[in-house]
């Protein structure tokens, strides 16, 4: 018996590649609180082994054809902050008259970016010369290699979160100016400007939940089936749908 | 000095958001061994509660405005699969044009896509009109309901490495012709197509770097300071740069 007790215990190793439950409960926790910060920065300054870290993480991000398209601009000077503040506060104001009504007041009481009370901002670039013009996998959808720079910005997101850091994406800025600003070439995007620090607290919903701008939807209704916008009515689909309103119930009553 | 340690602990308290050593452990090691599968799916069937908690995690990235542009088409019905491979079939035999001598039988001989292997296909989707014209956060960058769809593809992936899932996403793909066949209208961008399945095994490394298609690039060279491509010899940028060296080489070595 004991050899196929072996054999066992090797057939399940292969099979069972998932992590242990404390594990895979730190991924989701993190996933579940990450917010987008930008009231909340203080000051404290980021050490050299935690930014390396978050650094990492986004550096390990998938990308189309291998080809690691990034580069991460760190902005810690005063000067060179200022001028992207003022690029959003122009851009800003120009958000501002494309709002009506009650949405233009609470629109403009929104706290939006906190580029100059975060320690570091990083500006995470895509250069879209990178491996040459033929890249695999990019051959037929030009963005992926944007896209791949997104999920690098993504694991950045949430290694900061686990340690501790806010992190706000700021997308009010015009894109040009913002390349004249950090002298970034013509082939280079810059894909995302991001703020980095501690913060006094993680709000515990997004805010944007919190004030009633929209509310968060049920996961349920964008489930579609083998079509967009198609149900289906088999014991598997149902029994899904159901879970998946379980599960969302418990996050929003902050289980 | 009761007074003065409870006044203590309380600042510790709001300033140390991090999670413990385990947890933070927890999400480097997803984000570092998460794989882009393509060969090693296998067709165990994937139990409803897992499915549930990898949608959450896609559903609860960020998104610009709160928009949660995202819709899940889940795709398990052979004929659909057979459909979208026949896609793939296509853009694959044009894409091997576009290379030229070795690197064109290199890239014959990857295999490159798991749709009909894998038990369940998803096709993540923006939907660009969902909260109305005017959206906070995109005026001035358009694509960021894009982004934020990107977004939930990464926490979906992280969330299925920790499941013990493989992800492979498919990007060659005509998206047009992708569009007719899930029926998705015009203002949906399918943004990303991938299969989901357990595996026989995660590679070590991904594929394109254990084959010698493209390095790893040392990420200290894709770190710049105050503008694209500017170096820093403060203390702090030395220093930094410093520790990303001898994190990396761990990484690497398996460590």
């Amino acid at each position: 018996m004991k050899g196929s007790e072996l054999e066992i215990s090797a057939r399940t190793k292969s099979a069972g590649h998932g992590f242990d439950n404390a594990q895979r409960d730190a991924l989701y926790r993190t996933i579940f609180s990450r917010r987008d910060v930008r009231g909340q920065f203080t000051a404290e300054p980021i050490a050299e082994d935690v930014l390396s870290r978050v650094l990492m993480a986004a550096h390990y991000a998938p990308s189309v054809g291998f080809m690691q398209p990034w580069n991460f601009i760190l902005i810690r000077a005063e000067e060179t902050k200022r001028k992207v503040h003022g690029l959003f506060e122009t851009a800003h104001r120009e958000a501002i008259e494309m709002f009506e009504g009650e949405p233009r007041e609470t629109y403009r009481n929104l706290k939006l970016e906190g580029i100059l009370e975060s320690p570091i901002n990083i500006c995470v670039t895509c250069d879209r010369d990178r491996a040459g013009p033929v890249v695999i996998g990019r051959t037929h959808i030009k963005e992926m290699d944007v896209y791949s720079t997104v999920c690098a910005v993504q694991n950045l997101w949430l290694a900061a979160r686990a340690e501790g850091l806010g992190l706000g994406w700021v997308s009010i800025l015009d894109q040009d100016r913002l390349k004249q600003v950090l002298g970034i070439p013509e082939r280079v995007i810059p894909v995302a400007y991001v703020c980095l620090g501690y913060v006094s607290r993680f709000l515990d919903k997004p805010e944007l939940q919190s004030v009633g701008w929209r509310p968060r939807l049920p996961l349920g209704d964008l489930i579609n089936f083998e079509g967009f916008d198609k149900a289906a009515d088999d014991p598997f689909a149902i029994g899904l749908l159901e879970r998946v309103r379980k599960d969302q119930k418990k996050i929003e009553d902050g289980g």
